[in-house]
């Protein structure tokens, strides 16, 4: 589905100017403008150091409806202060004021250094371009997904179609980040727009529901940005009969290529994570629980020596095992097991005969994953992660503040 | 206190000889052993999957009671189950055949590679001229510091003498591991000898709390190691009367004694954390209680995002309040406040203005400290580590299982 964009569901024109907001003069300012309100729903970081962006687009979803996005790449606009709250409110007035609808339907998103205030000037006249360039075309959208970019290295979309009835819904979406990641570079921020018609707490439901089990299953350094938001618009122009039940086949139907469009991104994130060079899958199974599951992955993904024996393509089990020893969780040693790109490198808690070097070929692709056993239950969780290379701590460390 | 060495404190001889374990062929097992029974604790890893090593260590000790301790590099003897289990007695055994003593007075420590037999030939012979060689000689604790070096660069030991009464009490200590740690190259070991004569409870009593502010301090790559351990032995030589009451005075000396030997060594393997170029002292004060002071230090500590700009010498305290944001502490925002090297960079809850270059310099010595307030309360905790560089990454990357 690549020539679907974020304007293809009805309703939504986009634009995307250089406001030389990044010092690299790059896009890096975007609008997504809807012809009519959107039901519209977001999920945010749960950083106690939240942007003042994060409470004002809390605020602006009250009401479920928004006509409008702006984001802007190169400056976070946290740790801010009450000025940094005045320049949301300033946003997203000059957004309404060029569009003619009231500021509180409009939502401010914001990626980029800390500790920095916007450059109002620079904002208020790429908003100026950026209204005058609105557009249905294709080209803009493209734009955007790159407007939205900072340690990216690549423009991340996904698109959906599902029929209801005779009616087509579309999904599309675009994210940046990368990983979950860098407030630094704060960080992953996700756009969606759709224009099937649906109740706004069922969009809630499927927005939260979605993004638990795939934006929220990316790692890439354990540090939870200060910006992170995922916003999805609804515009209703698609025909369809509106969803307003939770067990009707078109929520679901809905729902299903929500997850898809969304894991989809989750998953492109992981692989363009900073300095990444393997996209890697971690999988934990057999566990007493969801929450012990859950920790199992966690502490391997937020394992150093597990991710940097990833970037070697090494086979190295012992790391991995030993991480499960120190986390905390039940598991039954006899019953053990690691599986490494398909293979057995631990079973029934004791090594597994593996060619070392065949192994290691096939952990230099592109993607591939680990499974661990537990063997105590049968819950299990996963998570999307990337090695951790050179690559990484060039961009962390020579970059300076 | 240069000139004083493991032999130092009455009755101990040392020796350490090259057995084939490593394949670099270097000095790679050694012995502590003393002329009379010792009184003798230890601490180890937490790890659920630990050596065989450590549970004949805590069987051994069971009595408080040892002559010996015989170490390796090269080789962890982890996940190597029964047949691992077995090596570890016949260790013992051997040490006690060469040396007319009991297996139970014998404590067998490993380091090395995760998930491989132990070449007990070789270790056979190496034991035989190990036994042969054992001296009083300062040069034999020099090459015993050297033999159990896995990824350190440098041998780490620190002394102390302490007067109780007329007569003289000397602690030696040397320990290896590059940071707490790499369970692959696994990892910390320690070893203190003491002619202190002290009970066994108050020894492990010691030992126990000295550990918990020094060693468990360190934070290399938050990877909790298989093998881990520490172990004193007191020959009780030193003609002080026996220390058996907490509340006396001498047990305050030896204690305090202890504790700033075990304070020196634990900051050297900071120091030398694996690819280090500098060693951060990273505190947190005004917390609610200590729990809550430890958690802010393991979320700054643990950040791959912040280590690396440690490597930089950046002083990007963005990174740092973030992490305090996500890591689910309490504080009062408008006290929160942060200083790198001395200087603060934020401050009562806002950026503090300060010269990035002036402070990068600051950053760029062998070691300085973070400090941050999260004016909510009295308690604190500290945490030693090191900077994330791309050494780290090339030591564990590239090495090859």
């Amino acid at each position: 589905m690549a020539n679907i964009s974020l304007s293809t569901p009805k309703g939504f024109r986009i634009a995307a100017v250089k406001a030389g907001i990044k010092a690299s003069g790059n896009l890096d300012l975007g609008l997504i403008v809807s012809d009519v309100k959107c039901t519209a729903a977001g999920v945010f970081t749960k950083n106690k150091i939240a942007s003042p962006t994060i409470a004002v687009c809390r605020e602006h979803l009250s009401n479920g409806k928004v006509q409008a996005i702006f984001v802007n790449a190169g400056n976070a606009n946290a740790c801010t202060g009450k000025r940094g709250l005045n320049d949301v409110y300033s946003i997203s007035k000059m957004v309404a004021s060029g569009l003619d609808i009231d500021p509180k339907d409009v939502l401010v998103t914001s990626t980029g250094i800390i500790g920095e205030f916007m450059p109002m000037d620079k904002v208020k006249q790429g908003i100026e371009n950026a209204t005058g360039g609105l557009s249905y075309a294709a080209r803009n959208s493209k734009d955007f997904s790159k407007a939205i970019m900072t340690t990216d290295l690549v423009p991340k979309t996904a698109s959906g179609q599902i029929k209801m009835g005779t009616k087509s819904v579309t999904i599309a979406a675009t994210a940046k980040g990368s990983g979950m990641i860098a407030p630094n570079m704060a960080t992953m921020l996700g756009f969606i727009t759709t224009d099937v018609s649906i109740k706004m707490s069922l969009l809630y439901k499927a927005l939260k529901e979605v993004a638990a089990i795939t934006f929220n299953k990316v790692s890439v350094d354990n540090h939870t940005s200060t910006n992170d938001a995922l916003l999805v618009m609804a515009s209703h122009m698609a025909g369809n009969t509106m969803i307003d039940k939770e067990t009707s086949v078109n929520y679901k139907k809905f729902r299903n290529a929500l997850h898809e469009v969304c894991d989809l991104l989750a998953r492109q994130m992981a692989a363009d994570g900073e300095g990444a060079t393997c996209a890697v899958t971690v999988r934990v199974k057999g566990a007493e629980n969801t929450k012990q599951a859950t920790i199992a992955v966690r502490a391997i993904v937020d394992s150093p020596l597990v991710r940097t024996a990833f970037n070697g393509a090494d086979p190295n089990w012992g790391r991995i095992i030993s991480a499960i020893g120190y986390c905390g969780v039940k598991f039954i040693p006899e019953k053990l097991s690691c599986q490494i790109a398909g293979e057995y490198v631990y079973r029934g808690g004791r090594p597994a005969g593996f060619s070392a070097a065949k192994l290691s070929k096939k952990m230099r692709a592109k993607h591939w994953t680990v499974e661990v056993g537990l063997g105590i239950g049968k819950s299990q969780d996963f998570c999307y992660t990337c090695d951790l290379s050179k690559g990484y701590v060039s961009i962390n460390a020579d970059y300076h503040t």
